[in-house]
């Protein structure tokens, strides 16, 4: 276990149960979908609690702080937030003797001019600010971005709280804004300048998402994100999402991304060059829990819901369905009776080819029965095309809702 | 015509065509669906060009700047936003004589502390900071709220821009916040305190918005909105779209609310102690264009498209489909071929009542000849239940795509 204390600086290391009021899994590490394991830190030297970056020519670099753990991880956000008294008032204070006034003018003038940096670096941040609004910055030796977003009110749901979806947004958002601070985006889709000489894009397969909180209208959020590799040919991206008040860590996901050509859509290796740009950027990750989720068919879904078509604001830059825009088909096939109850707690969704308008799906979904753990739920689905072609594989996990009051994550964690 | 001046302030006071490049309108003012005379602002003291504010006791208050016309409202973004030099080195520029050191040190805290007041004065703004993140405040004694907003790479479509949903999506979060900052925000759902003790919510019956250019990722835009009553029993919000950066004014709109009990929903007349809260806010401003749009029914209808449902994602807090969400329905019936060559320009959209779970729609549009003025085309529109009940009736005007770079209102105003 000489991963445990680098794991620690993210999430727990053993399989993560859904929520902090569960008892420790007797299940195998990685057996269970809700591990997340893809999301733990290994490191050469995780006694040091140090996060690790993997390249071939770099020495792995650490990143301080965010690899401390979970309280630490906390202090840092408060660091960064928090602001000191005007530095005018230091700057006073600091005022010597009034019988060397010639020395004085000339201390005054070099001790604020520093305080005057001082503020003004605090300001701007440690890191470099990307987004015109100031709420995106690069940290941790560039290894990690940062960012915040205020949660509005046409972002909340009939609970009055943010849909899983927003989430997702808002982790593509700063996953897009990453890659912008280090010099690597070369259009508006993600792609680098070596992906864009090859008409290459990237493709998401994989999202998974463990909630213990859903934000309200007034909130704001901070999500850190950090790109990692998974095999040769595949990316990953790991992130938290936080209260930034609080610190609280709300969620902890994971999504993993290949590219594709942009003409032949034909899936594409990782060329050399696009590689070599990318690793210097890596933080080393183990890959998320990739057990294949079963197919369902008319024999084993116990709800299906037919007739579903793209609108035109589910389409993207590329003309094909978001891939944020199927979770909400997904839920379609949910009883009506289970949501109503309880709260989406987690999701893995495999996204198996694209849709675009024209496109008329069915939603499959089965609770089973094995699967209810306690009081939790789990449920399977599938997205097909009405000629039966799988478009999207997914399982999410349901809590009932007067649960969502206990235990969460980030105090459990700290 | 006494309200041309202030008119102008942000609304050219003729009939407004909906882009620069169109030839003067022909007909009487008002006659046009896209006059929005409501957004014209009339004043006792136009010809001063001041903005005045309607109330039963106080004296009409003048409101600076944003009165006088496009280009100085233009200017006042400008200070508003633009950062000028470290105070500090207007504070060494400043330096007296060196021969009267004691003195000098007196006046240089002094100044100092002056210059600190106003650099932290000009952080915060003139106004009422109000969301956490710093975005927006109310200006102007408090009778205009505006807020920018960062475009995310979510909330672009196909064409790479944001939806038109999008733009009244941040009105309306900039419309609570106008609330809240005045403190008059009772709930998360815009209820002042008095309608909160009578169990009153707001409900919008109208949407009427004119779209210069539609912002893409990456850009700032900000929000001006502001309060006028509108008869006895209802009000009027209307509201301008800024890019930040250029000042450019890409939309300007205005919205129709009225109130419902929240458990009969039945409509209610504002009662007295709601308007008294209000009326201080107000600003006056004449009625928008009330015209009643046409029904269209299987006869008058060219294009039909039913099976429309609600997901999840479009309820809002009271578990009805969010106001917003309908414009994707209205769309779904206009012909693709239509929407590829074309951008939405404009739109009118009454609401007739409320949908929930469970309810499937269809969507009604027709191409009028009679309104396809030079290149533009106008639809007319409804939403329907399947047993025939009217939702929403609806106009739209779009523009040719190689229209979009010619003509922006903001420079035509100025």
């Amino acid at each position: 276990m000489v991963a445990t204390a680098a794991t620690l600086a993210f999430f727990p290391a053993a399989p993560l149960p859904l929520h902090s009021g569960a008892k420790p899994s007797t299940k195998p590490a990685g057996g269970g979908l809700w591990t997340l394991r893809a999301c733990s830190i290994p490191s050469k030297s995780a006694a040091s609690g140090s996060l690790q970056v993997e390249g071939n020519v770099q020495t792995p670099r650490k990143i301080s702080g965010i690899a401390l753990g979970l309280s630490s991880a906390r202090e840092i956000v408060k660091n960064d937030e928090e602001t000191s008294s005007p530095p005018w008032m230091a700057f006073i204070s600091q005022l010597p003797d009034w019988s060397m006034l010639h020395t004085a003018i000339t201390m005054i003038f070099s001790a604020a001019e520093k305080q005057w940096m001082m503020f003004n670096r605090k300001r701007k941040g440690h890191g470099v600010l990307i987004d015109p609004l100031g709420s995106g910055r690069s940290v941790q030796d560039s290894l990690v971005f940062r960012q915040k977003f205020s949660i509005n009110s046409y972002e909340t749901g009939p609970h009055g709280t943010i849909f899983i979806e927003t989430m997702i947004n808002h982790s593509l958002e700063a996953g897009l804004n990453q890659l912008k601070s280090i010099g690597l985006l070369d259009d508006g889709f993600g792609s680098t300048p070596e992906m864009s000489k090859r008409n290459l894009i990237w493709v998401v397969t994989q999202h998974q998402i463990v909630v213990d909180r859903y934000p309200k209208w007034g909130d704001v959020v901070q999500v850190d994100i950090w790109l990692s590799p998974l095999g040769k040919n595949a990316m990953q991206r790991g992130w938290l999402y936080r209260d930034l008040k609080t610190s609280e860590i709300l969620a902890r996901a994971s999504s993993m991304w290949v590219m594709m050509h942009k003409h032949s859509r034909i899936l594409s290796k990782f060329p050399d060059e696009v590689r070599q740009e990318l690793e210097p950027h890596y933080v080393s990750a183990p890959p998320v829990d990739r057990r294949k989720l079963p197919k369902l068919g008319d024999n084993t879904a116990e709800y299906i819901r037919g007739g579903l078509t793209p609108r035109l604001s589910d389409l993207d830059v590329n003309q094909h369905v978001n891939n944020v825009k199927y979770i909400g088909w997904i839920l379609e096939s949910v009883p009506l009776q289970l949501m109503e109850s309880n709260e989406l707690s987690g999701i893995t969704v495999e996204y198996k080819r694209e849709c675009g308008m024209g496109n008329v799906l069915q939603s499959l979904t089965t609770v089973s029965a094995a699967s209810v753990i306690g009081e939790r739920i789990e449920c399977l689905h599938l997205l097909r095309l009405d000629d039966g072609t799988e478009v999207v594989r997914a399982r999410t996990e349901w809590q009932p809702k007067h649960a969502k009051s206990s235990g969460k994550l980030g105090a459990e964690s700290a």
